[in-house]
C-alpha cells in the first residue's frame, strides 16, 4: 500500500507575500509515484494501487456561468453536451453556492475554503491593486503538494492586481507548480486602441502569461487556448497524479467566439449582430440591441473547449481515475445591464432572482458538478445546499492532507453526503459582499435565508423551501425567524472579522 | 361636403363621478352619417366623402408588451406576424413612450392627452378601489363622439376598481358607448380556488363584463374573446364610422395560451412547464423554472387575436379607411421577477434598461406603430421621441374636434411629424410614478433624460443620443445639464400638481 499519511505544519504568523515554502516548518513525508515503483516486479500492480489511491483532480471553475445557463440546468436553447454529460456521468447539485457574488473572492473561497473576506479578498481585484490573496493561506494547490502531485493553474487567476506584478503574491505562490492563462479578463489592444469607431476585430487575448511572463499576442480566442494547454500540461512529463485548477474566462465579458458557434445560434442574433460581428463591446452602448446569441455561443464554445480536455482524458482512459469538480464563480450577467461591460449579455439563472453583484439567489446559486465513476452514483442529483467552499475540506479529507486546525474554514467535506452518510452542516452560510447598492450581507440556515445591509440591519427573510425565487419577504411574519438569523449572522460576522490570519497579515509589516 | 366643426364646451367644474353628460353644457352640431345621405342622388359619392372624411379609428392598447417583445421591434424568437406588418405597411417609431410604467396611469394618460397625475390615476388601482379616472375628464372616445362616431372599449378598462362598482366612474360615463371586457386582468376562481395544490387549469377568463354586467365563466382564453366581441362589435349595426379602444389583457400575467401556441415554442419550456402545464400562477413559486415559451406563445397568441381583427377589417376592405394606432402600456415584465405574480414571465426591452414599473426606458419605452395609408408611409420609421399622450392632440386634431383650451395636456399633434413638416415638442416628457424602491420623476430634454428620487434629488442623468441603454451615469460630470433638467423638471411638477381640473375634484364634495 502507497502511505496516505502527510503531515503539513506551518506558522500561522507568516505576515508578508514573500514565497511562503521559505517561511514554513514542513514535516513532510512524499509519497511520490516513484517511490511506489521500487519493486520493479510490482510494477503493474502499484501502477493500478498509485491510480486506486491518488486519482487525478480537475477541478473547472468558469466564469460568470448562471444556474440556467446549461442544458443540465433546465436551459431550453443552449447546447453545452459535454457539461450535460459531466453531470449525467456525476452528481449534480440543486443548490449549490459561490462563496462570493463576484469573481475574485469566489476564487479565493474556492482556493482557500474560507469565506472571501477572511482571505483579503474582498471585492473583485482592479488592475494593478495593491490587494491580493493573503500570503499566508492555504490552498487547494497546497493540499494536492503534500501528495506529491503536480499542480497547475490554467486560466483565469484574478487573485491579485496582475500576473506581471513583483510585489504580490503569484499563482507560484500557493502551490501551484505551473500557471498559463490571463489575469481578470479578456484584453487586445489592437482592437481597443483601433481609432474606426465602432471597433472591431476578433478578440484574441494579448494579455496570457505562462509562469508570469507575457507572451504577447495570440491567435485563438481564450478558451482554446486555455485547453491546448491544459492538455499539453496533462500529457507532460511525470508520472505522478495532477492536480488542475482550469478556469476558463469565458462567459466573462467581453464575450468572444468562433463563427461556427455563433452560425449556430443565428437565429438568436438581432440584424444589428449578424451585420456588424466583432464589434468591441464598450461600442455597443449607443447602438442596437444584439440579441443573445453571442452569449449563447459563447457558453457553447466554453462547453466544447471543456469537453476537448475531458475527452482527452477518456480517450487516454484517464476519465475514470480523475476527481472532476465543476463550478462557476458567481451569477451570470443577465440582459439587465448596469454598467458599459454588462451590454449584450443574456445569462439566466433559471428564474432566481438577482444576478452577478447581488446576494439573491442568481447572484450566488450555481451549477456545481462532481463526478468520481465508483464513488459518484452517475445521474444523481443532490437537493441539499453545498458550496464551493466545501471544496477545500472535501479535497482534504479525500488526500488524507493535513490541515491546520487553527485555521478557520467555512464548508465541510462532502464525502459523508455523497456516501448517503448522515450529514450536517457545521455552521450557517455566510455571505458578505459590496454591491452596487451598498455592502450587503446574507445568511443561509436550513431553509432560512436572511439578507442584510452595509448596516447589519435585515432587508429580506426568505423560505428558500417554499419560495424558490425570493418574491415573499417575510420579513415581518416572521420575527423569530428574523432574530435567529440575525444573531446567526452577527455570531459569523464577529468569527470572520476575528479570523486569525486576516489579523496576523495586518499586523504584519506589509 | 358634410360639417367638419363641432363644439363642445363643458363645465370645468364637474366634482362627482356622476354620469358627466348630464351636468355638461352641450351645444353640439352633430354631422351624422345620415345628414350626408339626406340627398339621395348624391349617396354613392356621400359614401365616399365620408370614408375619406371621417375614418374608423382602431386604437390597440395592448398590456406589459416589451418594446423588444415582437418581430418589428427585434426580437428573434417570438413569431408577431400581424405586428409586423402594421408596422411595414405604416410608421414605427423607434422611440415611443408610455405614460407610465404602469398599466392604469398609461391608460388614463392614453386617454386623456393628460400626464396621469393630472387625471387622478398615480398608480395601478387595486379591486375595489374608490381610485378611478377623475369624471371630468375627457377622452380620446369624447372626441369621437363629437364627431358622430360609434364608440366602444373592448377589453382591459383599469381605470377604476373594478367593472362592478356602482360609484365610481365607469367606461360609458367616458363617451364610450359600448363596453366589453375586464377590469384589471385575467381570474378564474374555479382555478384559484382548487383545492389540488398546485392548483391547475385553463385560465378562461370569468371576470368579463357587457356594459357593466358581469358575464360569467366563458370556455376561450381572453384575447379570443376580446377579438370575437371586436369584430361582432365593428360589423353590428349603424353607417357611423367607429372608434374602437382595443385592449388586449395579454401579455399581462397571468399569460395563457390555447396549446396550439404553447407547441410551437416547445423548445424554450422547461420540462417542468411541458410536464405540468395550466399550473395556477402563484403556485409557481417553489417549482421549477418554466423557460421562456409561456411568454413567448401569448405574444403570438395576441398577435394571431390582433390579426384577425385587422384581417377581418382587410377583408371588408375598411382597412385602408381606418386609422390604427398600436402601443403597449408599459415595459414588460421580464425574468427578473420581483414578485410572485412576476415569475415565469419573459418579457424583452431589447437590451433597454429596466423593465415594468421603473422608468428606466425599458419601463416606458414601448412599440409605437401607425397605419394609415395614403398619408402615412408604408414601412417608415421614425426616430424623434412620441408619447401615447400625443394620441390626444394628433386624434383632436384629425377630427378638427374641440377641445377645452383651459385643460392643460402634455402631448403634441404628431401630424406635422407624419407629414414631414417640422416638428417641436411644446415641452419636455415627465413621468412620475410609485416605484417598489419609492416615488420615482423622469424628465427628458432633448436627448438628455434626468432621473429623480421622490425628493425631487437627481439620481441619473443620461445621453441617450450616445448612451442608448442609460449605463453612463453623467450627473456629476454634466453638472450644467443635471440643473437644467432639474429645473425643468421642477416647472412640469409644479404645474402638474396645480392641474386645474384636478384641483377641481380635490375641492368638490367627493
Amino acid at each position: 500500500m502507497p502511505c496516505r499519511i502527510a503531515q503539513v505544519h506551518r506558522a500561522l504568523t507568516i505576515s508578508t507575500w514573500e514565497p511562503r515554502f521559505a517561511s514554513l516548518i514542513i514535516t513532510c513525508l512524499l509519497c511520490t509515484a516513484g517511490a511506489a515503483f521500487a519493486d520493479k516486479g510490482e510494477q503493474h500492480v502499484a501502477k493500478d494501487e498509485v491510480k486506486r489511491d491518488r486519482k487525478n483532480v480537475l477541478v473547472v471553475y468558469v466564469d460568470d456561468l448562471g444556474y440556467g445557463d446549461t442544458g443540465a440546468y433546465g436551459h431550453s436553447v443552449v447546447k453545452t453536451p459535454h457539461i450535460d454529460r459531466l453531470a449525467s456521468e456525476g452528481l449534480r447539485f440543486t443548490q449549490f453556492y459561490a462563496p462570493s457574488a463576484l469573481c475574485s473572492p469566489s476564487r479565493a473561497g474556492l482556493l482557500t475554503g474560507r469565506t472571501p473576506y477572511r482571505t483579503g479578498v474582498e471585492s473583485w481585484i482592479p488592475d494593478d491593486a495593491q490587494v491580493a490573496l493573503g500570503a499566508n493561506e492555504t490552498t487547494l494547490a497546497d493540499l494536492a503538494k503534500q501528495r506529491g502531485y503536480r499542480t497547475a493553474i490554467i486560466g483565469k487567476w484574478h487573485l491579485n492586481g496582475g500576473l506581471h506584478m513583483q510585489d504580490v503574491p503569484q499563482p507560484r505562490d500557493f502551490g501551484f507548480d505551473y500557471q498559463y492563462g490571463l489575469a481578470a479578463w479578456v484584453k487586445n489592444g489592437a482592437v481597443r486602441n483601433s481609432k474606426e469607431i465602432p471597433r472591431r476585430g476578433p478578440m484574441f487575448p494579448d494579455n496570457m502569461f505562462r509562469n508570469n511572463k507575457a507572451i504577447g499576442p495570440t491567435q485563438k480566442y481564450s478558451a482554446e487556448l486555455v485547453s491546448d494547454e491544459a492538455i499539453q500540461w496533462m500529457d507532460s512529463s511525470g508520472s505522478d497524479p495532477f492536480f488542475l485548477l482550469l478556469t476558463y474566462s469565458e462567459v466573462h465579458t467581453p464575450i468572444a467566439s468562433p463563427p461556427e458557434y455563433l452560425e449556430q445560434y443565428q437565429e438568436y442574433l438581432t440584424a444589428e449582430a449578424r451585420d456588424n460581428p466583432s464589434i468591441y463591446y464598450f461600442d455597443w452602448r449607443n447602438r442596437p440591441w444584439r440579441g443573445r446569441g453571442e452569449y449563447y455561443a459563447n457558453v457553447s464554445f466554453m462547453d466544447a473547449q471543456l469537453g476537448r480536455v475531458i475527452e482527452h482524458l477518456r480517450g487516454k482512459e484517464m476519465l475514470d481515475d480523475t476527481l472532476v469538480i465543476f463550478s462557476s464563480d458567481n451569477g451570470p450577467v443577465t440582459d439587465a445591464a448596469l454598467t458599459p461591460w454588462e451590454l449584450g449579455m443574456a445569462g439566466e439563472t433559471g428564474g432566481l432572482r438577482g444576478k452577478k453583484r447581488f446576494l439573491f439567489e442568481g447572484g450566488i446559486r450555481v451549477p456545481g458538478i462532481i463526478r468520481l465513476p465508483g464513488r459518484v452514483a452517475a445521474g444523481s442529483v443532490e437537493d441539499q445546499p453545498a458550496t464551493a467552499l466545501d471544496v477545500f475540506p472535501t479535497l482534504a479529507q479525500w488526500l488524507e492532507a493535513d490541515v491546520d486546525e487553527g485555521v478557520p474554514t467555512d464548508g465541510d467535506s462532502l464525502w459523508p453526503l455523497i456516501d448517503g452518510e448522515s450529514f450536517e452542516r457545521s455552521q450557517a452560510f455566510y455571505w458578505s459582499i459590496p454591491t452596487p447598492d451598498g455592502m450587503e450581507f446574507a445568511v443561509r440556515e436550513g431553509d432560512w435565508k436572511l439578507i442584510l445591509d452595509g448596516s447589519g440591519t435585515p432587508q429580506y427573510l426568505f423560505d428558500l423551501a417554499n419560495d424558490w425565487y425570493e418574491v415573499n419577504n417575510l420579513l415581518e411574519s416572521q420575527p423569530a425567524i428574523r432574530d435567529r438569523l440575525l444573531k446567526t449572522f452577527q455570531s459569523r460576522r464577529a468569527a470572520v472579522e476575528n479570523d486569525p490570519l486576516a489579523r496576523a497579515r495586518n499586523a504584519g509589516p506589509h
